[in-house]
C-alpha cells in the first residue's frame, strides 16, 4: 500500500476525533444510561471481573488473600487508557487481551500470575456485559416506572374524558383518552416484565468451556463448578448451569426485551404524534422543541425520538438473535457481532425511556379539541349504534338502507348526521332518542371499566426490584 | 389500463396456480405444523372465533341457544372457499368481511343476525391467529421436546468421549462430545420454556376496543367484560385485562420465542455442519441427502434446512416486534404487516423442530474421529495445560518461551508437541508425566460435572403441558 | 416417535389443506405477479431451463437435436405434481432432485440421459428463479409506471394547488399538492431505475462451478464456457462471467430493488395516510373499503396495504443480504434461506404496485380542505416569512420579539396571526403588506418550478423495455 | 423526579466517560474510516455545509462577499465543542439548532445574519452526511480495490492449483484456488461497482421543501433553483432534482451499498474461516492473533472481524430501507433513526476493508494440503467423472451401479476408490485409464479459463475516481 492516495495509518489519531459522543443520537444523550453504556463503563466491568475471579479463588484457597486485595485495589482505581487498548485490541480481536497485559503490568511481580487465571478472554468479556447490563436496567426500569405511573394518572383522570377512536386513520367509534393512556401503561408494565424476567448469569469456563483450565491450576480435579459458584456470588450474578460461550440465552433474551421496550414506548410515541397533529390537537408534549426557521413550531420531539428508537431497536435484536447460531466453543464472528448492538440497544432503551418519562410528566391534554374532534362528523361517529339501535326499531335492512342515505346526505351537505336523521319522516316520533343516540360522549361502552381492570395491575416492589 | 403490455386481470386465476406448497419450503414440507397453520386452518379457526362469540353471547342470554348451536354447526360444517374469500379480501384489507358474509348467508335468515355481532375484523382475525397458534405450539413442542431428549441421551452416552474443543475456527484445549451434545439440549430446554411462557388471549374489543357495540346490543351496560370471559372461556384462551388491538404483547413474544427456537435449532445445526465436513468427520446425519450428481455425497441436509430456517426466522420477528409501534386504535399497516410473518415463522419453527427430531434421533457419532482430531496437532491442544504445569515446575517465563520454541518445531517438523517436548534437556527427568500432560483426553476439566448438572434440569410434564 | 400426543405423519396431507393461496396477504391477491411467482411457475421455470441446457448441448452437438426437442416438449406438455416434488424435495434438500426424477421418468429411454447432463441441482435451481424474475418484472414495472404516469397528471394539475408542508407533524410553511405529488413520482422513477439495472444471468457451473462435467461430456476440453453462453441465449438471461453459486449479487441486488420500489411505495402510502385522516381529509382514496361494523367508514385500503408491504420488504431483503456471506462452493444454509425470501418480495413488490396504480388512478383530492387547513393557524405558517420580511422592517430582534408575543396571542385568543399584528402600533403603516405577507397560498416559493424540473424526468421505453 | 433510586441527572458527564472510542468494535478501530466519521467530523461537515450556504448566496449576490469569507473562515477555524452541542441537541432533536447558535455566536453581529439563512436544519444535516460520505467512500473504495487487487493475484498464482470444491459441507468435485480467489475479487469488484454508482447531492430547501425562504431572502422569485445549484458547486456534490427531505434515495442506496459490500467480504471471511480450520489447513491469515490462554493457537482474526461485520451490516440497512416510508415534509422518526445507523454502516464497511487488504496481502496458501485434501476420499471426489466415464464402458445402469458398490467398500474399508474398482473384474481391462480418471488434479473442467476471464474485467480508473 504504497499509493498516494491513501493518507498513513491513523492508529494514534486523537480518541477525541474517532469518538462518538452522541451527536447522533439525542435520544440517549444525557440520560442515567449513557455513562453506564460508554466504553469507560466497559473497560471498568471488564476490571471487576478480573477482580472478582481473584477473589473467588482466593475464596477457594487457590489464590493468596492479599493477592485478591491487590487485584481489587488495581482494578477500582488504576486508570486504564480505553483508546489504547482498543487500539491494541485490534490484533487478537477483543479487548480482554490488552486490558490483561495492562492490569499485570500494573501489578507487582508476585501478584501479576494471580490475574486472569484459567479464564478466557469471553469469560471476561461476557461477564462484564451482564455487569454492565445489570447496572443499567435499574436505570431503565426507573425510568420506565416513572412513565407508567405519570400515565397510570392520566389513565385516572380522564378515565371517562371521552375522544374519537381511530381505526385505519378514521373515526370509527369514541372511545376515552384515558382508556388509550392505561393501555400505554400496560404495555410499559409488560416492557418491564420482560426486563425483569431476564437473568444475567456470570460466565466462566475457560478456552472450551470444560473449567480444565481453572481445575488444574486449582490442583482439584472436580473444583470448577465451586469457583464458577464463588465467582458469580463475587459479582452478584447468577450462577449459569453450564458456561454459556455458545449457549447465548442471555444475550437474546436482553435483545428482545429491550427491543419489546422501544416497542412498547414506540407505541406511546406513535400516538402522541397522531393526537399531536395541527389538525387534531389532541395533545401537547409540555416543552416542544423550536426550530431555528419558524418559530410558531411547538414539535413533539421526545415522541419523535422515542419513535426513531422504536425502528432502531428490532433490527439491532435481530442480530442478537442470528447470534444464537453460533458454531463451535466460541464463534468466529456471531460473538464479536453482539458488541456494539447490546450496548447500542441499552442506549436506545435507555433514552427512550428517559424521553418518555418527561414526554408523560409533562403531556398536555386538550379534552375540549377531543370533544370538538369527536363531533367532526356530526354523529357518523355513532353510526354503528345508531345501527343497532334502529335495525330494532325499522327492522335490519331498512334502518342501514335509511342510515346510508342520511350519511351521504350528511356528508354531501356537511351537516350533522343527527340534524338529517331527524327530517326523516320515518323517524319523526324518535328525535329524542336520536339525538341521544348521536351523542358520542354517551357510547362509550366499557371504557372506564376497563381503565379500572387496567390500573388494578401494579408496578409494584415486584418490577422495582429487579431490575 | 387499456395498455396491451399488461394481461388481463388475473382475480380468477385458478387457485392452483397461485398457491405456495411447499416448493420453495423444504424446512416445512409434511412437517405436522404445515396443515396446521394453512389458510384452510387459518380460514377455520376464524369460522370458530364467531361461533364462539355467538355461544359466549348465548351463554350471557344474549342470544337464543339455537342460533349458537346453528352458527357453531356451520362453521364445522359448511365448506369455505378460501381462495374467493382471500380475492375479495382485497377490497377492506381483510379477509374477515366476506367471510363473515359468507357464513351469514350459510344460514336461515332469523340465525344471521346473531352472528359477528359487536365484533369488529380485528376480534376474529387476533383471535383466529392464537387458536391456531395455540393448535401449533404443541405440535412444535413435542417434537423439541423429542430432539430434547435424543440429545439428553447422546449427553448421557458421550459424557465422556473427548474431542477437539474449537474456537474461532481452531483447536483450543479438548472437551466432550456428551458435554456439547448437553449445551444443544440446554438451549432447547431454553426455548421450550419460552414457548411455554407465551400467553394467548383471546381477542374482542369492538371497534375501537370499548366493547361498547356489545354493550349496545345486550342492552346491559357493563356487561362488555362478562362477555369477554365467555368468549375466552368459549375458546380456550387467556382473558385480557384489556382488549389487545394496538397492545401486540402477544405477538410480539410469539415472535421472540419462535425466533428464539429458531435460533437454538440453528447452533445445534452449525455445529452438526462443522463436525461433518469431510476433513472432520465427527458426526453424520442417519440418512444423508443425495445428489443428483455425485453418487459419494452424503450431505447433511437435515442441518442445512435448520440453518437457512435460523437464517430467516430474526427477520421475520424483527417485523413483528416493529409492529408494537401501532398508531390509533388499529393501525394503517402495522397490523397488516404481522399476518404473513406469524405464519411463516410457525411454519419455520414446526418444520424445523420435525427435521431436528429427525436429526438428533439419527446422528451418527464416531468417537474414534474425535480422538484422531485430537491428536493431529500432536498434544498441541494441550500446550494450556502444558504452560501452567512446566511454569509450576520451570518458572513462567521459561516455561512459556520453552513452550513457543517446542510449539513451532513441532509445526515445522510436522511431529507431536510430545515428542518433540521429550528431547528438551531442562525436561528429561520428566517424561512420563509430560506424556501424561500431553494426553488430550486426560484434560477433560468439569466436562462430565457440566454434563450432570446440565441433564439434571427436566423437560417434564411443565413444559409438555401447555404449549 | 410413537407417542400419543403426536399426530400421524402429515406426508400425505391433501395440497388444499397445507397451501398459501392469500388469505393472509390481501396485498398481493389477484396481481399479475400472483400467477408468474405461485409454485407452478417454479416448477414451469425449472422445466424451462432443463429443456434450455438440452437444446444448448445440441447447438453445440453435444446432444442429438431430437433430444432438445423431446425434452423441451415434454417439458411443455407435461404436468408435474408440484406437491408431491415438494414433498419429495424433503430428502436432498431441494425440488430439481425429484423434479429431474420425474422428467426423466415422462421421457423415451433413450431420451432420458439428455436430461440435466453436466448440472447440478443449483443450476437449475437459480436460473429458475431468474426466469421467474424475468418474466415478473416487467408486471411490476408496468404497474410502477402507470402509478407514475398518474401521479405524474397529478403533480401537473396541481402544481400550483397550496397546501400545508408538515414537518414533525406540525403546519410549517406551505407547499403545494403538485410538489407532493412530484416527489412520490420522482422516488417512484428511481425505484424503476434500480429494477431496470438488475442483472439477470443464467447459472451454470456444474457441481463446483468448474463446468467439469458438461466439459467431460462434450469430449471437448474448453467448451464449458461456450455451453455457458449458449444456454444464457436459449433462455434469453445474461451471461455471467463466472457461475454464481456462491457469488450472489443478482440475489442480493434483487432484494435491494425490491425492498427501495416498497420503500417508495410506502412513502407514498404514508402520505396517504395522513392526508386521508378524519380531520385533515386532504386525500381519499376513490374507492374505500368499508367495515362491517361502521356503515360511514371509508378506509384507506390500498394505502394501508402498501404500508404493510414496506414493512417487511427490508426484512426480507436483510434475509438476501446477509446470504452473500455464502461458504464454500455451495452453503449449507445460505442458499436455501433465499428462495421464500425472493418470492415473498416479488409478491410484496408486485402486489403493491398494483395496489399503488389503482389508488393513484382514483385518489381524489381535496383543495378547498387543504385551503381550509392551511387558514387553520391564521397565518402563523407564514411566520417563517413574516420575521425575515419584518426584520428588513424593525431589525431583526425587535422583529422576532414582536412576531413570538403575536403568535402567543394568536394562539391564546384562538384568532389569525394577521389580526393580531395588525393591531400592532409598530406595524400601523403596514397593514397591507402584512395582509399579504400572511396569506399562506402567496407564500409558495420555487414549488412550482420544481414540479416542473421534476416533471422533465421522463419514465419512458428505456424503463419499458427491460424489465 | 425527586425519587431516591435515580441518580442526579447526568448531563454534565465527562465526555470521557459516555465516549464510544471502538473499545466494542475493533474492526473499525484505527482505519481511515474511524476519524472521518467521528462526531467531530460530522461537525465540521455541517459547519462546511453552512460556510458553502453563506458562499453560495455570495456568489447569487445575495450576501456580501466579506460575509461568506467570515463564516468560511469561523468554520474552518473555531473549535466547537461536540459533546456541548450534543447535550443542547436534545431540545430541538438534532445538532443544527445549537450548532447555529454557536457559529452565529463566534462571528461579529454583522456577519451573524448570513448564516443559516433560507435554511432548515435537515439541509444542513443531510448536506453534512454526504459530505462525510464524499470523504469517507474513496478511503473504503482504495481498501477494497487494495484487497481486490492481492486477490488477483492469488487468483492468476493459483490458476490452477487444485483444492476440493466443497457443497453442503462436503467435498464435491475439485476445483482451484485461483477460481475461488477470483471469484472473491469478482464479488469485490461488484461491491465497488455499486459504491461508484451512489450519488450524493447536497440537500437545500427550507423549511418544507419549497425553497421559499431563500427565494424571500434573495427578494428574487424563482431564484431558488439557481441557489441550490450554486449550493451544491461550492460543496462538489451532486445538484439534486428536488430537495430529498422525504425522498430518501440518496441515503437508502447507501445503505444498500454499504452493506452489499460488508456481505462480498462476508464471503471472503466465510470461505477463509472454513479453510483456515486445523483439519482443513489450506489457508492461513498471515499474522494470526493469539490468545491469552492458548499459546499454540494462531486465530483468523481478520476474517473473524470481516464475518461480524457481515452480520451487522443487513440489519442496520434494513432500518435505512424502511425510513424510505418517511411521511409529510419531515417525518417524526425516520430521518433520527438514519443517522447511527449510516455511521455505524460506514464505520463497519471502512474498517473491515482494511481488515480484508491485510488479510488477502498477508493470506499464506498451503497448496499441499489442498492436494493432502483432495486425495483424502481416495478419488471419491471425482466419482462424477468416474460415472460418466464408465457409464459410456459399461452402460448407464451397470457403472452406477458399480460405483456405488464401490464406494461404499471405499469407505467401509478406509481405502481409495482408485485402488478398489482396479480389482473389479469389469474393469481389468481399464486400469490406467481408471487411474487417471481417479486423478482429482485432472479434473479441472474450466477453472483456468473463468479465472482469465475473471482477471479481464478491470477495477481500473473508472472504479478510482469516484469513489
Amino acid at each position: 500500500m504504497t499509493s498516494a492516495d491513501t493518507p498513513a495509518a491513523p492508529a494514534d489519531a486523537h480518541p477525541d476525533l474517532v469518538a462518538d459522543v452522541g451527536l447522533l443520537s439525542p435520544v440517549r444523550v444525557a440520560s442515567h444510561l449513557e455513562a453506564a453504556t460508554g466504553d469507560h463503563a466497559f473497560l471498568q466491568a471488564m476490571l471487576d471481573a478480573e477482580a472478582a475471579l481473584t477473589r473467588a479463588q482466593a475464596a477457594l484457597g487457590d489464590a493468596p488473600a492479599w493477592a485478591a486485595t491487590a487485584v481489587t485495589a488495581a482494578a477500582d482505581a488504576v486508570r486504564f487508557d480505553a483508546r489504547d487498548i482498543a487500539v491494541r485490541a485490534r490484533r487478537g480481536g477483543n479487548p480482554v487481551i490488552p486490558l490483561v497485559a495492562d492490569l499485570t503490568a500494573a501489578l507487582p511481580a508476585d501478584t501479576a500470575p494471580y490475574v486472569h487465571r484459567g479464564a478466557t478472554s469471553q469469560d471476561i468479556m461476557d461477564t462484564a456485559t451482564m455487569l454492565v447490563v445489570a447496572r443499567a436496567l435499574p436505570l431503565v426500569a426507573a425510568d420506565l416506572r416513572r412513565t407508567a405511573d405519570a400515565l397510570g394518572r392520566l389513565a385516572e383522570e380522564h378515565r371517562t374524558t371521552p375522544m374519537p377512536g381511530r381505526t385505519l386513520t378514521q373515526h370509527a367509534v369514541p372511545t376515552t383518552f384515558g382508556l388509550k393512556a392505561a393501555g400505554w401503561r400496560h404495555l410499559l408494565l409488560d416492557a418491564l416484565d420482560r426486563l425483569s424476567r431476564i437473568e444475567l448469569p456470570a460466565q466462566l469456563g475457560g478456552a472450551a468451556g470444560t473449567l480444565a483450565a481453572a481445575e488444574t491450576l486449582s490442583g482439584t480435579p472436580g473444583s470448577g463448578p465451586a469457583l464458577l459458584a464463588a465467582y458469580a456470588r463475587e459479582l452478584d450474578l447468577a450462577e449459569p448451569v453450564l458456561p454459556w460461550h455458545t449457549l447465548r440465552t442471555p444475550v437474546a433474551d436482553l435483545g428482545g426485551a429491550l427491543s419489546f421496550a422501544c416497542g412498547a414506548l414506540g407505541k406511546l410515541a406513535a400516538d402522541v404524534l397522531v393526537l399531536s397533529r395541527t389538525e387534531i390537537g389532541e395533545l401537547a408534549e409540555g416543552s416542544g422543541g423550536g426550530s431555528s426557521a419558524m418559530p410558531h413550531k411547538s414539535n413533539p420531539v421526545r415522541a419523535t425520538l422515542l419513535s426513531a428508537a422504536a425502528r432502531q431497536a428490532p433490527a439491532l435484536a435481530s442480530v442478537l438473535s442470528a447470534s444464537l447460531a453460533a458454531e463451535d466453543e466460541r464463534p468466529a464472528g456471531a460473538w464479536h457481532a453482539e458488541w456494539q448492538a447490546v450496548r447500542e440497544l441499552l442506549r436506545l432503551t435507555g433514552g427512550a425511556s428517559r424521553d418518555a418519562a418527561e414526554l408523560a410528566d409533562g403531556l398536555r391534554v386538550f379534552g375540549d379539541r377531543m370533544l370538538d374532534n369527536l363531533h367532526l362528523t356530526g354523529g357518523l361517529i355513532t353510526s354503528e349504534r345508531l345501527a343497532a339501535e334502529l335495525g330494532t326499531l325499522l327492522g335490519r335492512a331498512q334502518a342501514r338502507e335509511l342510515l346510508t342515505r342520511a350519511a351521504h346526505r350528511a356528508a354531501t351537505e356537511r351537516r350533522g348526521l343527527d340534524a338529517v336523521l331527524e327530517e326523516e319522516p320515518a323517524l319523526a316520533d324518535h328525535r329524542d332518542r336520536i339525538r341521544r343516540l348521536a351523542d358520542p360522549a354517551a357510547y362509550l361502552g366499557a371504557a372506564a371499566a376497563l381503565v379500572d381492570r387496567a390500573l388494578a395491575r401494579t408496578s409494584g416492589p415486584d418490577h422495582g426490584k429487579r431490575p
